[in-house]
């Protein structure tokens, strides 16, 4: 019982940030002295420091605060893109201490030859904190098994069945928690952004694929076997173009980056800092982004309207570049599911939200699952 | 602790059937003298029987059988159709007891009608069994609030915003649960169908509207704000026909009762007794059935694509008129379906089979929801 009271202020001070005494006793539910006692423990461990407070305006003496020791607890951190690998070793209380990353060029993104980058990268980065990771999380755009961290099929990056957790798990010898990237980028939202405090979202983010995570009734969802569903095959456009996964018109081939090249009549393959420059250009002129836009937006509401008929989120939040839309587009966008969803009206209109973490959203999602294996170690 | 152990063991008696003192003693972790204690208290209360079973092969005294007594808690299910309301009273265990059912005619189906009629109907019902029932489960099929049994939209019905849970416990004066139809199916189907003991399942139904309900990681799935999320209206068909809900090409207008009569040549509207009539005949003729359904099957073909890709279940179920389509068509489903989705193929093959509750599968599925609020007070 202490163990699991213990764990629980520790999530609650890792997600939740520094807090009083006071306030961890109310919101545990738990007296005084049982919070004494557990602060008291961890403070002697070093996983908290107790520290007086920026003087307040109010009297009296001020509470101390409880504050979460980042290298308490690292965890290591890979973000896998198609083009990109991004990693970094998570403090508790989910501060990034360290990173790296690297490009990918297409003929060599093999796995062998990220797994080795990977594991080297680790031990570089270990050296410079001067400490080693207790658990990793890793984002993969494709479709893993959660369980040993299989990865089934990672398309964009011509991946198939590669035994991704048990290939570093051998090496890093330390929990390896493989997670969809959409999956984790939800999570993301959930605990450090946006989606804080709904019991129902759902994020979708359009990156080279689409991809998308649920929350429902507070908690993560994955699918069956442990397989995360793929919101991105969503057949939207039927007879529409061919997509890899054996489908045609899937959500993907109508929202994803090349789509939106299409759109923009940029080439497909172009820097992605190329389509950023022309989005901006293009938000300045709503009208325009509009009319540019018009086919690209409606397969954006199309495949919205669906994701919230079947799931019924009180909140969407999109990420990747979908968060580079122009506004005129999102706004759009949000009109027209609230007027054809069904269920939008029913939950009193489904808010429609860009991601606040930016690039690091799926990074700090696999920190995320890492943390969840090793809190009740600490 | 000990009220906590008699609900669980009851739920185990009251889904899983009869059962021997030590086999329920192993399923929940107890001591056999915690066991005798619980069973014991249940027998002096009515609530459970002991009884010799029918002797068996085996040697040595036979095991006692702990049998739950239907009329020891009765609750009120309520299984409101398009056309037509079915009723029961439904004993601990599961039974039907009494039940009633009628037709609604389109012009008088009114909220105001069918309230007092189910009121009338219950009164009548518990006459006939002698026992009140202790609370109701109400299947209503459109969009509805679980919190207070708040209906929505029920456009089949024509029902917007009544305030049913509400209006009946005002009346009847018991807890009264209300739940989406097909939600209710999915419970009903994970609990004493052909889904029990699969933690990933989704029931799709169809009938004048098409539903769908989702059991994720071993449990019913409800959307955001209590509100649960309706399959039917996932557009799979963009400009395809208008549909009420202010989308056009729904999965409703291509797969629900009208779509399948047109399939078959039958004037919409037609007696649901004609379309089965008509199918049952095709079914005789495989090569015919395939091609008059060519179109609809490739409509419920890509639905499922989608509620597989979304999802990932390890099992769908078709009910209502699903399940009644010749088998050659649901073969052809199975196999395209496992053969286009990305997630199907990582699960290792969704199974696709129809519903073995029949004409009950809601009932039964209301008569839970209203279990579930009672069995901690028997």
């Amino acid at each position: 019982m202490r163990r699991h009271n213990r764990t629980t202020l520790l999530r609650l001070l890792h997600v939740g940030g520094p807090s009083t005494r006071a306030a961890l006793a109310t919101e545990l539910g738990l007296n005084r002295s049982t919070i004494k006692t557990l602060v008291d423990g961890l403070a002697e461990a070093g996983v908290v420091e107790e520290r007086v407070p920026r003087p307040g305006r109010g009297a009296g003496r001020p509470s101390l605060l409880v504050l979460p020791q980042p290298h308490a607890a690292v965890v290591l951190a890979v973000d896998l893109q198609v083009e990109h690998v991004a990693m970094a070793l998570v403090g508790l209380g989910g501060q990034i201490l360290v990173r790296d990353s690297w490009h990918l060029r297409t003929p060599t993104r093999t796995a062998d030859e990220v797994i080795t980058h990977v594991i080297e990268s680790t031990r570089v980065l270990a050296a410079d904190l001067g400490v080693d990771p207790v658990a990793a999380g890793i984002s993969v755009p494709g479709v893993v098994r959660r369980a040993d961290g299989h990865v089934h099929e990672a398309p964009n990056l011509r991946w198939t069945d590669v035994a991704l957790g048990e290939r570093l798990g051998g090496v890093l010898r330390i929990p390896i928690l493989v997670g969809n990237d959409a999956e984790l980028g939800a999570l993301a939202e959930h605990l450090r952004g946006v989606a804080r405090g709904s019991s129902d979202a759902v994020y979708v983010s359009a990156d080279v694929g689409v991809g998308g995570g649920v929350i429902a009734q507070g908690s993560s969802l994955s699918g069956g076997a442990g397989y995360f569903g793929e919101i991105g095959h969503m057949v939207i456009r039927p007879g529409g173009r061919p997509c890899y996964c054996g489908n045609s018109g899937c959500w993907e081939t109508e929202i994803g980056e090349a789509a939106l090249c299409r759109a923009l009549g940029l080439p497909e393959g172009i820097a992605r800092g190329a389509i950023l420059v022309e989005l901006r250009e293009l938000a300045r002129d709503p009208e325009a982004a509009l009319e540019r836009l018009a086919e690209f937006t409606e397969w954006l509401t199309l495949g919205l309207v669906n994701v919230v008929n079947l799931l019924g989120p009180q909140l969407v939040v999109l990420g990747d570049l979908l968060t580079v839309l122009p506004e005129a587009v999102i706004r759009v966008v949000a009109e027209e599911v609230r007027r054809r969803s069904l269920v939008s009206r029913a939950v009193g209109g489904t808010r429609i939200v860009s991601s606040v973490l930016g690039a690091d959203v799926k990074l700090l999602g696999a920190a995320e699952v890492a943390f969840e294996t090793v809190l009740d170690t600490v």
